[in-house]
Parts: structure tokens; C-alpha cells; sequence
């Protein structure tokens, strides 16, 4: 059992598990507007964020799951120019939305400012490229802001959200999925984070059926692992409203530089169903 | 932080983190006459098994790690008919090679009878096929048992042991890949479990310099979820004798029933390497 003064454990009701991490001290707390934000030094993971006593990422391992929200959905759609991330208020997705020199315009709404204050400082190189000239960052409420967006505006839009309990929970909806499926073009893709493949299966088959229910014709899971989050295996959804699903710009996968778990043989994989879903 | 009474916790000084499950009550302890084994019905995650403080297999999630380390290798192999497991005394991976209808005789080999009889009780499902007659359950040194096994004798070996520290230190060992290239064909095949490609980046390299010192030509590396230990991420590394890596025998991955996280497009996902591995 972990002295807790020495480890920040974050234990799942829903789930009957627990994750632990070794911790040298706490940097920062503070209660936003919205939600309690804690910052953690560990011994081995780096730098440690929570949210509202959840761990939202560390320093180590948040280069899979920011690359795996962003690289898949963005080479299948086949030229993605306009993006929009909802959440993402730590900039990791931004960053890696950015490396993709055919983007023309990112705008991230996070309605937590302060989480993207916090991240600058204890996670900068998440940050560095939040100076961009394409890159726009909105601390207002996504959910709105969605509603009001033009009409077929947008390519991509990445729901990098919380779980759905607590703020995020409006944005595992198939009303914000409609709003989505009215701001993107008729190639458009959206991609939400969807919880884990094993421990959250009736969660993933109300995305599917909400965003079937809201327009989207075509939807894809992508697994991956993800260590910091409960069972250390993820999973995001993405969606299209068109009817056949694209053909993946396979050839340029190669071209960006600076992933560290993303490459052409990792989209395919993390696009492989394990028995058990393929039979859902 | 959880209630000491009511999670069990396994916490890594290596690397820093830990792993928790919510359990209802202790069902057994002993001190065998090799390790502490101790048994927990859990509330969400079925029976845990837990030997020398570190978590071993759960009812919910041992399907991934048994299918991992047994059916990517026996469907690499051309024919594979003796298979020899050492280690493995819950039985969760003897019951997958038994799947297989090509196979003729399958020796599993743990030192500690009493994790076997154990399984028996808690496990039982991963037991059921311990009865059938190409099944042989040996509890002896499994390291021993290969020093002296006739050369060119057998087809695949699966080395389902535990960490590299404490009894199973000694199967992580260029000396005991060395015997198990001897004992097999020259057409063999052998996987070992190979930790977390995250946490343990320097054991995988040591295990692959070790391989090839004893005379192994060809490795590849699995990679899959496997919630319970460190990181949730885990991995197992194929060798061979041989020069080019065998073809796969796809056309026979979906004729065998039962599985529940390996197919074929989990096979082909489980090879594909992160970007930081394949620079390594």
C-alpha cells in the first residue's frame, strides 16, 4: 500500500480499479472557475496534472494519447485545412494538430483558461506551439460556441474532452453531436475521445448510436494504449457523414516528423478490433 | 487514496507507479515452498491471483495476456505439433495452444505445483482443458527440464514467466535461451513474455541481445493491453533459428473459436512497432 504522502492515487468507483503514481510533491492546486487543478512532480513520470482528483496527463506518456487524437483523423480526412478542438485546454493536441503544414486555421475552446495557463508553465514543450499564426485559443463554453458556428465550416473537429461525468459530460451527446455534424463540411471528420475499449463498452456503444442518431453515416474506433488513464488502454471514435469512409493519405504519413508513437503501421493497427468488439 | 481494507494495491518502486483493484475479501494465502501466493475476489475484475506482492492474472483480463503469448507464435510456426510452456502454471495459456487441433503434445513446466492447484480452484475456466490427453503438467525447474531436452525436439516454446526478478530472474538469461535454441527444431519458434515496451525499454533490448547471442537470427516484438501490469501495456518477443522470418498461416487464424481479443487483424496490430521503438 502506497504512503500517501508519497504516491497520488486516483481510484474508479465505476470501475473498481486504481492507478498510482510516485510523487516527489505537489506544485500547484487551485480551484477554478470551473474545477479543482492540482499539479504534481513525480519521480518518474515527469510532471503530473488532475483535474477534480482525476489524472489528466503526465509529462511521459501524453505523447500517445495526443498523438493518436490528432494523426489518424486528420490523414483521413483528405485535405483538413480548418480544425477545431474542443477541450484540449493543455495544448498537447494543438501542438500536434499543428505539425500538419496543410492546416490553415486551428481554433481550441477550452472553457477553462486556466488549465492552459497551468500547462504553460509545468508542461511548455506542450505549449510551443501555441504562438502559431493558425493557432486561435478560446476560453469560452465549446458547446456554444458550436451551435453558433457557420454551417459546413469546418474539417476536423477533435473532441478532446474530460469523461462524460462533470463538465465534459454535455459533450457525449448527441445534441453537441448534431451541432458538430452542422459546423463540418460534407467531407468532414469529427474524432471523440470514447473511454476505454474493456471497462467502458456500453459508454462507446452510446457514441456510436448518438452519432449515428445525429447524421454521422460511418464512424471508426481507434484503440491505443494510454498507461495514466483506468485500464491503460484507450479508445477514440471518429465519424463522417459520408457514406464511404475515405481512403487514409497513406503516403504522406511519413512526412511529418516528431511523433513518438504515431507512424504508418500504428494507424493501421490502432484501427484493429479485438474480438470481443468486432462480435458487438 | 483507497481504503487500505478494501483495494489491494501493487506499487512499482521501478517505475514509479502502481496499480490498484477494489476487492471484497481475501479467499486465500500460503506460503508455498517457492512464493507467497495469495488469492482476492474482487468486486469488478472477478478473482485476482497475487504471488510475492505483484498481481499475476485477474477472471476479467487474463484473456489478453494468454491469447498474446500463445496464438501470434503458433501461427507463425508452419506446423507447430510439440509446444512446451514453461512457467504458465495458472494454465490460462495451455489452454490456448490446446485450441490448436495441429498440436500433438504440450509440456507445461512451473516449479510451484500449488499455483496450478490453486487456478484449479479460482480459475477454474482456465483450467479445463488441463485433463485433455495431449496436456502434460510437470512441476519441476522448467530450466533444468530444457538443459537436458533432446536437441531438434520441439517445435515452439512459450516462456509465460514472471518478472525477471526473484525465481523468474533465470529465464531472462542468454544461457537459457541458449538451451531452448538446442532444443528447438530448426524450424522453431520461441515467444517470451517481454514487460511493458513503456517502462522496461532496457530489459526489451537486453532480451533481444540475448536472443541473438544464443543463436536466435530473427525477433519480432508483440505488443498489447494488459490492464494489471505496469503501465497497462505489455509485450512478447518471437525468435527464431531461422534467417527470414516465416510466413504467417492467416488463412487458419479465423477457423479456431473461442477467442476473445486475438484475430487476425489483431495479429497483423500487434506487430506494427511505436515510432520510438522502431528508432531504437
Amino acid at each position: 500500500m502506497p504512503d500517501t504522502n508519497q504516491w497520488f492515487t486516483e481510484t474508479s468507483d465505476a470501475t473498481g480499479s486504481g492507478f498510482a503514481l510516485r510523487v516527489h510533491r505537489k506544485l500547484h492546486e487551485e480551484q477554478s472557475q470551473y474545477q479543482k487543478i492540482e499539479i504534481y512532480e513525480t519521480t518518474d513520470w515527469g510532471n503530473l496534472m488532475v483535474i477534480d482528483d482525476c489524472i489528466m496527463l503526465t509529462t511521459r506518456d501524453n505523447f500517445l494519447y495526443h498523438e493518436m487524437m490528432s494523426h489518424p483523423v486528420l490523414f483521413t480526412h483528405p485535405d483538413p485545412k480548418r480544425v477545431v478542438i474542443i477541450g484540449g485546454g493543455d495544448c498537447g493536441t494543438l501542438r500536434e494538430v499543428l505539425r500538419h503544414p496543410g492546416v490553415q486555421q486551428v481554433t481550441q475552446i477550452d472553457i477553462d483558461e486556466r488549465v492552459t495557463r497551468l500547462s504553460e508553465t509545468y508542461f511548455p514543450e506542450l505549449c510551443k506551439s501555441n504562438d502559431d499564426p493558425r493557432a486561435e485559443l478560446l476560453f469560452i463554453d465549446g458547446i456554444k460556441w458550436m451551435q453558433k458556428a457557420e454551417a459546413a465550416s469546418v474539417d476536423v473537429i477533435i473532441v478532446d474532452s474530460t469523461d462524460p461525468v462533470g463538465p465534459g459530460e454535455v459533450l457525449f451527446s448527441e445534441a453537441f453531436y448534431r451541432a458538430c455534424h452542422h459546423a463540418l463540411r460534407t467531407d468532414g471528420l469529427i474524432v471523440q475521445q470514447s473511454e476505454s475499449p474493456l471497462l467502458h463498452r456500453e459508454l462507446l456503444k452510446r457514441i456510436y448510436r448518438d452519432m449515428e442518431s445525429a447524421g454521422f453515416a460511418a464512424t471508426r474506433t481507434l484503440q491505443f494504449p494510454q498507461p495514466v488513464y483506468p485500464g491503460g488502454w484507450w479508445s477514440a471514435t471518429m465519424a463522417t457523414p459520408m457514406r464511404a469512409w475515405p481512403e487514409p493519405r497513406y503516403a504522406e504519413m511519413e512526412k511529418i516528423a516528431g511523433m513518438r508513437y504515431f507512424n504508418r503501421a500504428i494507424f493501421d493497427a490502432s484501427l484493429a478490433l479485438p474480438a470481443f468488439m468486432t462480435e458487438e
